[in-house]
């Protein structure tokens, strides 16, 4: 028995939580991979609330960088980047809905080294960038080509192994009418880049679009908070997701439930605009789900609240707030 | 003769700078209205370089605030906000070319009080916003209503009467995958609400899509620095531009050129990046095209730099970096 | 045997990390408080390496928020507000050189309930503020008054207990010819409301004035990640420090080790500053005393390191980058 | 005659906007220079209001750099930069008054050539700082040198001269118990680098401490909006004032006052918060002295508010808001 059975998912969803009809996406059935978030792609895959996905992940480079040899500036192409599955059309989804998304599993596929990390001019949190712009000659470029297993983790050097703790870089609907590069994380989800999305966890996504037209991508081994040099351990995978959807929950940014915490996700920048976002939202959730005064969960948010830094380096930054269950009464 | 014989336009513009063909677009041409800038949607023009355009443009609220007692938060209805004209299709334009607009005649059209300003919650520069989240009330809605006429004025009140100082709010070339709420300003201009962009400047945007796909709307009658209420005297307008195209002049942030400078336009946040892009992008148009050496264009910026701030209210900020022609050479 | 003996503090520390001549500062033989971090203020104390100090701390409002009905803006008067204990002079401490403080214990002290939180007009991160400057109405003030011990953890309510988990809200250096106000975090520590700065750790400052000139005071019982409303609890307390003095060991900003990590601290606006600064200060010491590359060091961190966020309230923000021993070699 | 006879000094100044005695300050008079603002140095001078005070002000690296073959970051020794004059105290005034400074003069002293820009590492606003802290390799430090002359103007090259349009690049009171560097602008004013502060205006400047203790130094020769690369054309002057003061107007942040407008000047970071504070003390000002409902001043000031930016490169950011006074009433 799993702590699902006492989720919000299993609660409210149409599936109660429970898993219906299995599906797969391969690269073949996926087809083109998207660019963007938004409702112009044809859906991939139909399916009811309660069906479990797995679905054949490209890294964010798309696999095109093979060797420590190759050049990230002259081989990614904006905005050709971070390819992502999907789209998966919910039936009976509609806006003012939410997706209930448990993430079931993730394991690397492909062959050794498969994980990358980079450095790679304009691009980075300790860098200038487009948006940070400035003058100063760039850092080398470098690429970094690591084993990674379950079983052994991601091999970093002959010295440190870092454990396997994999999560889903990019996943969110689709915009109503906007279609937005799948660089760019914000109210719909998209590239959060945040570990806490990982297996045993369960993103809420509001729906916006008919069918929702979820999409999901860039999977991470592991990840340090803000993701510094903007690439975390990136790798190809299949993930293995179960929908499920719950009528007339709305809300503006993705909220995320683990067996011992709630959290909000805000993306914004300056940094602080992401963590208001979050803290907000968190502040509203306890007051309408969980009997709080406003006021009272801001001041209890201030002893007890506690914020993760998913990226510092995507045209948003994202940060989670989150609170224990146990003072959820 | 006038001064845009001499400019950049001119120069290099296919048709020379000079004007081709007439068209109009009407209310009924346009048919429906676009919020979103990108590929998506269907040309209601196909011109060639030299074309003149009169497009009959909405106010930013679609004209739906039509009273002082009208709420704007119950009114207006995200996405579909900034209605815009368009897209434009220009005969010859690629990815890595230019496309130059010359801004010729902006006059307000149907029946006074033709102005609007509001304060809505959520929205503007000394509020919380949606982003910048906050837990204070807001404040009250306000509506205001103006007569603007180009011989009077923005007439404010019994005492005060604002010249009119129109410009073009929103105008841009649509990404080349993406497609962006008509409220954002980004690299492909979009939603700046800089009052540089009025009658006799020329405008220099960035070709991604096959076309160019040139959209514009949300005209202002006059504005402040910063648009500090998110507001500013917004109306309906017919406007009348003048479309070039220069082949592959290729950059990243839209330009503009009056008869007396040269400006460069940037849009993030925190506002310091706004700014930050527009100067780092006018260092190298000063390089690039000036014979400046980079540093001493740095250096000279320092001196004789110009910063306007566009707006401090969109979901990016936008300000232009400029330089008098006369330190050119 | 405690970790301290494997500390740098026990390595570097011209008392090896061991503790040597004890010394008491009451409220009597504090005399004054002092609102300010400057070298202006008589030494209250002259103590050798080794020295361990108790000092009977003040809550940031100094005791003046009695009870609940009580009005934080009425009472507070800035800039007479967060008391310090000290100046404490580090008997051979010289500009270059490091000051080490273990922390030792804190326990509350005074008549029950000792814990006090508030929220107050223009201050907190989810208000305007002086700053963020905004023409909102503020939201009401509120007090909280709650009863704290080591034993029982901080009583929020029948309901809720959270543990006693303190803490020293403001510990620093002087600078070398500022006086900068108490509620400010910079470059030699101050108000950084980071709850890593509790009991087993060890902080270590850069010294800027002759004899260091040692400050401290704010403890909190309690505090969340982002100190979110700006009151943590609040609470007066003993807190016991142990002293050492590393002798030219030079950097910008502060650090800290527990057992298990090393961290810098940064504290900036915006909060992405703060995070920069805090991780680019973390890739420097990984190069200077662990034998990394930095870039290495940077794509290491990308994967393994860790940012708390200590408050975004205070006139700057302040965050801590970590990364385990285990990762040190 | 005068505009200042029309203005708020003359209409509610102790001295009426009057001249009285002259006083000089030369070097050998100042002796020791200063490099904070605070209330722990000694008066020089003690004037009543109406006095006229002629200071021989250094540039803001004190003259040391003096040749385009110097390392400014070999010389440059923080925190004994931007050297002031002063305090000067005035009779009189206390915590809650304003000191009205009128500049009368500034001229270049000194030998040829008397101007000096830079650009050196860490510092800037197209570069990494210590505060924005990247990896990125720094620009070559440049020194340039030039002739500046009241009648010439700024030499830039053979084909470039810049018109002379001096002004105090910091100046301010002392805040009431902080000593803070003279690189900072805050509250009290100090290292703002806003050209409006210029022969011609008023600045106002609240007071903290007894006799107010006016501090002022760091003129420049002339600047561009943002003062980009951190370097302004420094230049040592004799540079003349006249102070007057108003008993018991009290305001939190530097107001400035010209024939034409009245500005409000907010530090701060991100920039954003610089502006709004600027724009909301113009709202405040607008409502206390002229009549305006804030509402109402909020949306005119969306239409007409002009903002300028005077350096992005101080520790705060500096942004003067500023309406014409035909808008005034």
């Amino acid at each position: 028995m799993s702590w699902l059975e006492n989720s919000i998912m299993a609660a409210r969803g149409e599936a109660k939580g429970l898993a219906g009809q299995t599906f797969s996406i391969t690269e073949e059935s996926q087809g083109k991979y998207h660019y963007v978030y938004g409702p112009y792609a044809e859906p991939i895959l139909r399916v009811d609330p309660g069906a479990v996905v797995s679905a054949e992940t490209h890294d964010a480079m798309e696999g095109q960088i093979k060797s420590e040899s190759d050049s990230p500036s002259a081989i990614l192409n904006f905005p050709f980047l971070n390819p992502q599955n999907g789209p998966i059309f919910v039936n009976g989804a509609e806006k003012g809905d939410c997706l209930a998304v448990y993430i079931r599993k993730i394991v690397p596929r492909g062959p050794q080294p498969v994980g990358t990390t980079c450095i790679m001019p304009e691009f980075g949190g300790l860098v200038g960038t487009g948006d940070t712009a400035i003058l100063n000659p760039p850092l080398p470029e470098i690429v970094k080509k690591v084993e990674v297993t379950p079983e052994k983790g991601v091999v970093w050097n002959d010295k440190i192994t870092l454990p396997y703790q994999p999560f889903i870089g990019t996943i969110g609907t689709s915009p109503e009418i906007e279609a937005i590069s799948s660089l760019v994380p914000d109210y719909y989800g998209g590239n959060m880049d945040l570990p806490d999305v990982g297996p045993g966890a369960v993103i809420y996504l509001p729906v916006h679009a008919p069918g929702a037209l979820l999409y999901l991508g860039d999977c991470h081994a592991t990840q340090g908070d803000g993701e510094i040099c903007g690439f975390a351990i990136e790798h190809p995978t299949v993930t293995t997701i179960q929908i499920d959807l719950i009528k007339n929950w709305t809300f503006r940014w993705p909220r995320l439930e683990t067996e011992g915490l709630i959290m909000t996700i805000g993306s914004g920048r300056p940094m602080e605009d992401a963590a208001r976002i979050a803290y907000r939202e968190l502040v509203r959730w306890m007051a309408a789900d969980y009997g709080y005064d406003e006021l009272d969960a801001y001041m209890l948010l201030t002893q007890a609240g506690k914020l993760r830094v998913g990226n510092m380096v995507d045209p948003k930054y994202t940060l989670g707030a989150s609170v224990s269950k146990t003072l959820l009464g």
